[in-house]
């Protein structure tokens, strides 16, 4: 980290901590250059970025502000009441959306992966070319069918951190956290079932719902707290659920941590309903706080949760490392793997164990959380910049993505298509949602360095999104060319 | 290949094509040198090796003669007739199986796995290292949902050899070949629905069926010539069957090419029904003949065929790497991937890529195809040495799996346990059945080289299954202490 990236650090601290209140004057460059022992452009740069996100304003010829936090943005709306279970209505948006990611000359803004950019992943790169070569014969040869044992001792050891012990049999390798969520659904549902799950959900875990052939129950989500427990239990009291699916730490794609009296009431209320939880945790270990938030899961002692995770948001998704711990599902959940994957490649796991053992990996997400959480304040401020006033923006506490709310009406897939020829992409809010909900929302990633490029993708958005809010502005119905679900 | 193998090997192939008839007497071990200029010994070990075998005989004072082909053991024999479709019963047997391939200081004579000691893969760990240092963006970040572009066009260019013209976009990665089976079985059934099997059949494919709720006809299935059609066909009459799931070419576990006319015949039935053709051709690149045998894919001309293999068997299962070419099930097949891994491990693929690009991967299958062909002359030899002389005996054409049939009665479960102390596995045959058939059957796998401990091992097989049929012989009823289903 750079001396003026540590300095603005400091002051957003102090900000936050309140410190330095709403509206006052912060101390003038020279005071603070003294104080920290930095030259006057490292104050004055660290002053620049405290700008850029928005938590301070230069004032001409009186010095910095602190902004009033009156400025921050509202907050998304919570969607409306759960109905009924549906069957989950598209993939064709979502398929656009994955390929799209793959293609050259697009700027995604919308995609999921981590900044891979960082000296950690040289490390694991000299790793696994190290274990290519000196432990070939494992390498080649089939896995272990759980998973390779060193990785899974490494994994037992990391789940302390959230609070849970669990022992490294209790933990099976899958391919990435999709692979976990495939063998989660499919030790505890059927196809038919019902599946309760926080709206707006993971994109993935809703086409795997779909392929699996389930129902699911949308259940409204407040943007800081997480899923309604009363939505939740009122669902449960008229609907036969088999089990709660959802992203409680560092949700995608709202971002919150849900606190913890709240997961432990879910827990109790899938105990007095009897279903099982899955839990996705893919992105625990990015909260901003430290020491993380526990998962549900370190609440359980009846193995009803079924906890799902991978390196793919911490690490790096190539290797396609995630992993279950069942709770009481595990011979289940092992055959679930064995018949959709057979095993998982061995060297990824050799060499993540050896990354862990070495200390890399806690090295390496100390400084992904503060690349993040520095991140989450500039894209904010770009975001507050660009796009209209009355824009609505999630507040995330981990993890690298925000929710962006626009107008009732906005039609983010239109958005997309005008984008395009732009060369640039966002994740469009329906795919989220098993019932074409949240079309006027769209999700922005902001893991990479936030360079002058993205800034001017996030503008281009923005301008688009101005076009075509003027243009719908006589008629206040939706655009018709595509079926609003 | 050192010379004596080379020179047994042009031996072994004028016996067979008839140039030596049974009861011949080879030339001498001087004129053999002569003509090959190779030393006397080499000549000798030459002749050794094909005693071994079981091909040649000496006889003293007199030389070596060609044993007479009545020797060969008599075939399995076929199933007995489907009864009706049933749910799969075991998951115990093959998960023991499965992971008893774990456990260290048990020889297994029963995986499935390739030699890994051959050069090949020495190049092919150097490039595993090469990519993970000068691809590494490429390898750290999420792959192409459908896979990597560059190994789908080494696999569209290999597919060639079996007659198959695919174009690369058609062709899907998945993870191993168990993966692709999955993505076709979810592409074309649903949970209830009915789907033939060749029998005995991959276990891992019986699993998969299980797991996904399905139902299965066993077709019997003929030690030569593969599935009998006119016991589908019956049962296509009789049933509402959506797919035929077999492997025809190097079938695990009966190792018969089927003729290319039957798989010609096949395709024509399942046009008739309207039924998919799931396809495994995870071992055809190993048939003993060159060129390979024709795919059933190859015929297909209405994308009926959803086309199943990967290189666990041809180089090295611990990549994981398998594809599907899912004809006109494309869409559907991806929805499947996605949802059960999301993507595939990038480095293998990678690497795999270019170990075909550089001629590595034909030259590997080159040397893999002799010293399996080899392997099973030498494996047969050892079993017709140390088991009883009714035993019955499959004659592979390719692969590296012997199917072994005891009396009837004899129970391979019980076996195993009896091997166990002993540190020696087989793959009991009732894993290969839906419903417990096979249990007088055992699998053995002749992949490694070999050595003088393999020997052993099959030795000691051969004396426990002595003493267990001693032991049965005044009662002809089965052992009691589980249930034979
Ligand atoms: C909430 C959530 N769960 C799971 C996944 C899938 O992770 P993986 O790439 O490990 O399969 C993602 C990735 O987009 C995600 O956002
Ligand atoms: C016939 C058959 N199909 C598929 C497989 C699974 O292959 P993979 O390891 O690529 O998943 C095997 C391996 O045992 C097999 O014998």
């Amino acid at each position: 980290m750079t001396r003026y990236q540590q300095l603005a650090d400091i002051l957003s601290q102090r900000i936050k901590e309140g410190l330095y209140i709403a509206g006052e004057r912060l101390p003038s460059v020279r005071v603070l250059s003294d104080e920290h022992g930095v030259s006057i452009s490292t104050v004055q740069q660290a002053y620049r970025q405290l700008e850029e996100c928005q938590l301070i304003e230069a004032r001409a010829k009186s010095g910095y502000f602190v902004r009033c936090s009156s400025n921050l943005p509202s907050l998304p709306a919570i969607c409306s009441h759960a109905q009924r279970p549906v069957e989950i209505s598209q993939w064709e948006n979502t398929l656009a959306f994955l390929t799209r990611g793959d293609q050259e000359n697009v700027i995604h803004l919308g995609v999921g992966s981590p900044d891979l950019s960082g000296p950690g992943l040289k490390i694991l790169s000299r790793l696994l070319s190290r274990v290519s070569l000196h432990q070939s014969a494992e390498v080649l040869e089939y896995d272990n069918i759980y998973g390779s044992p060193v990785l899974r001792e490494q994994i037992a050891r990391l789940m302390l951190d959230s609070g849970n012990h669990q022992s490294a049999e209790n933990i099976i390798i899958t391919s990435g956290c999709h692979g976990a969520l495939a063998v989660a659904l499919g030790s505890v549902c059927q196809p038919g079932d019902i599946v309760a799950v926080d709206s707006p959900c993971f994109h993935g875990a809703m086409q795997t719902l779909k392929g699996m052939g389930m129902k699911v129950i949308e259940i409204p989500t407040d943007p800081i707290s997480g899923i309604s427990l009363e939505a939740l239990e009122m669902a449960l009291d008229q609907w036969p659920i088999k089990a709660v699916q959802l992203t409680p730490t560092c949700n995608n794609p709202l971002g919150y941590n849900m606190p913890d009296e709240r997961k432990k009431a879910l827990l109790t209320l899938a105990q007095r309903y009897d279903i099982a939880i899955i839990e996705d945790d893919v992105y625990g270990a990015l909260a901003y706080q430290y020491p993380r938030p526990p998962t549900i899961a370190s609440f359980d002692d009846d193995g009803r949760v079924l906890l799902c995770s991978s390196f793919s948001k911490t690490v790096a998704p190539g290797l396609r490392i995630g992993w279950i711990a069942p709770g009481r599902y595990l011979e289940k959940a092992l055959h679930m793997k064995y018949i959709s994957a057979g095993r998982v490649a061995t060297l990824p796991q050799l060499a993540m164990a050896e990354f862990i053992k070495q200390g890399h990996y806690m090295q390496h997400l100390r400084r992904m959380r503060r690349q993040y959480q520095r991140n989450r304040d500039i894209m904010t401020g770009w975001v507050m910049k660009y796009f209209p006033p009355n824009t609505c923006l999630s507040r995330p506490e981990g993890s690298f993505m925000l929710w962006v709310e626009l107008p009732h009406g906005f039609d983010s897939l239109r958005l997309n298509r005008c984008l395009l020829p732009l060369g640039v992409q966002v994740a469009a809010g329906s795919i989220s949602s098993a019932s074409g909900k949240y079309r006027n929302c769209l999700r922005l990633s902001y893991s990479k360095p936030m360079t002058a490029e993205i800034e001017r993708a996030v503008q281009k958005v923005g301008k688009v999104i101005y076009e075509l809010l003027a243009e719908s502005e006589p008629k206040v119905t939706l655009v018709a060319d595509e079926p609003h679900l």
